[in-house]
């Protein structure tokens, strides 16, 4: 089965996604800085989602280019993770008119949290599908950031309830942790094509 | 004609169909968990469609993978397709913020099933202009999971005046019902290519 | 010049504008048919406007099918008339509200009429970059359809003052002659290929 | 790495940025030309806003038509650029609804003099990744019009202070500079291939 039609479709669903998170900042009232300050909290949680998600995508990005065809149940795990990134608009704008309340913070956190096991799913049925294929399990084997991720995230979910900015200090490491694309892949990939 | 255009066109309606529906999930007014549970009913309701949705795409994936090229009434008939795709977000957020109603029930079974008719259409659209593709007709030919769920989804209407929890339990049969993709197809693909 | 990111991009928008006119159906207040009869005169203005853009959709598909390479009058050409399209979810929900008011009538005929003018430019542009392609030319040549339309587009503004299901009775009219793709175009391409 | 996925995220998000920004364009309440005359302001900053985030599409088009390969440094400087096009709505509604007002009118300026700076480091970056490409290099070497739009842009922030309307005639200014497509890529493109 091609791997074209899934990538389009991710493409199509992670581009809406990213792009409608914007809709949350709504035009404020006035005309002057103030009422642009007030958008303020919300544009920040903006960014950080932004980030976040546009990580996911380039990581999706590298971890399909290393595949070669997929199966049934590659569309559905590739499903579940646009599920829960899909979520992502919603807890920004949450997060973003609240960034001082606990439950939001955690909230985001949850949600991160279930996309990236819902990436390590993926990864891990891709690989299972792929066993010829030893460089890319070799490769994606270790996975110390994606492991490092889903620990930081489950770790902002309780320290919300103790001090949100933990949390979100957690949150920006995973995004800085990322911002350096996977080159072990793309050093896999190169090697291979 | 080229089938490119055709699934890269659906895959952006469909994309946009299942991303939109979340805009349905509006920001709660509060920071504690209490709000949250106010939208809870909805984002039920959205996981259902975002699984009914997503079960249309990984379908429509395998039968135009199965298929060689289109003609414009193929054109026409996955219009007809998106058409009814396109009220699903509507419903479902009519729906979520009505669960225990029966009118707003019947209407999302009511649009669910003019779905599955149009698609029902497409396919026999597709399985015509390929009779001499035998393997695809005889392939498609039972369809008894299609054929059971435009029965759930006919008998759901009714039900909902009667006990909307039958309704709904019928919905959810058919998301489990297609979970498993259309491996009649797919095996078919292989050994096609 | 590739035409592929062309028709992506086209496919990209009119994907989007066909979706967000369902966000024009508001979800209703009340959880009976009284309720849903609210929302009707919206649906039916939807209904009208899916099938117009559908049928842009599936010209534009036939139009560039039949195109080898594209200039960059092309591209300019392509995003005027997507322009005029994305004006369509605007005036639907305009006249979806206003369905016995003749300015929202005759805005939404100008709207259209200029959809068409930008699509007879972009089919000029195309067919004398590709002057030298005279089946493309004869094919589309007389092009009566499109002029009949434009001439009905154009009757249908100053005519929504004198009585606006006259205008409406001519939109309906333009997506019938249109709803049977084009042949000519499909026939020559056919030979072509 | 391939650059088809990078065109089509990137064509994705513009599309949607290019469509969201006609949701700002609010139904009008009443249903005569008074009431269409109140969204007119709106309606001309989404004209000008159209018309500039087209013609980064256009570029964005040439600029990876000339381009062979992409590494992953590409992928974050066109995730950059994304991010700023992002917020073109939110500026353009802001904008639209206070046209006489110094701050949004800069507040327009800015997010596109960071547009194009971001557009002026992805074409940096996807130079330097092509090096032993020296025409790409020679071509946009002197690249004028994205130095003199930068300078507009940069003017056009400090004299929304002075005068609002001076700052207007700037944008229309490179709206009208770009309008023409690139050539100079476009002709070394035609040699290249």
């Amino acid at each position: 089965m091609s791997k074209t039609r899934l990538e389009a479709f991710s493409d199509g669903v992670i581009a809406i996604i990213i792009t409608i998170m914007v809709l949350e900042l709504k035009v404020p009232e006035g005309d002057d800085l103030a009422a642009l300050g007030h958008v303020l909290p919300v544009f920040l949680t903006y960014v950080l989602s932004f980030v976040l998600v546009g990580i996911y995508w380039t990581n999706h990005h590298h971890l399909l280019h290393a595949t070669d065809e997929i199966s049934g149940g590659v569309l559905w795990a590739n499903l579940h993770l646009l599920f829960w990134l899909s979520l992502v608009p919603f807890v920004t704008g949450w997060l973003g008119e609240n960034q001082s309340a606990s439950v939001p913070t955690a909230i985001y956190g949850a949600v991160l949290l279930m996309a990236a096991v819902a990436y390590t799913m993926l990864q891990s049925v891709i690989v299972s599908y792929h066993d010829r294929n030893p460089r890319l399990r070799a490769a994606i084997g270790h996975d110390r950031k994606g492991k490092l991720s889903l620990a930081m995230y489950a770790a902002a979910i309780p320290l919300a309830f103790v001090n949100q900015w933990i949390s979100d200090a957690l949150f920006v490491s995973v995004a800085l942790i990322w911002l350096i694309p996977d080159r072990r892949i793309e050093s896999i990939v190169k090697q291979h094509v």
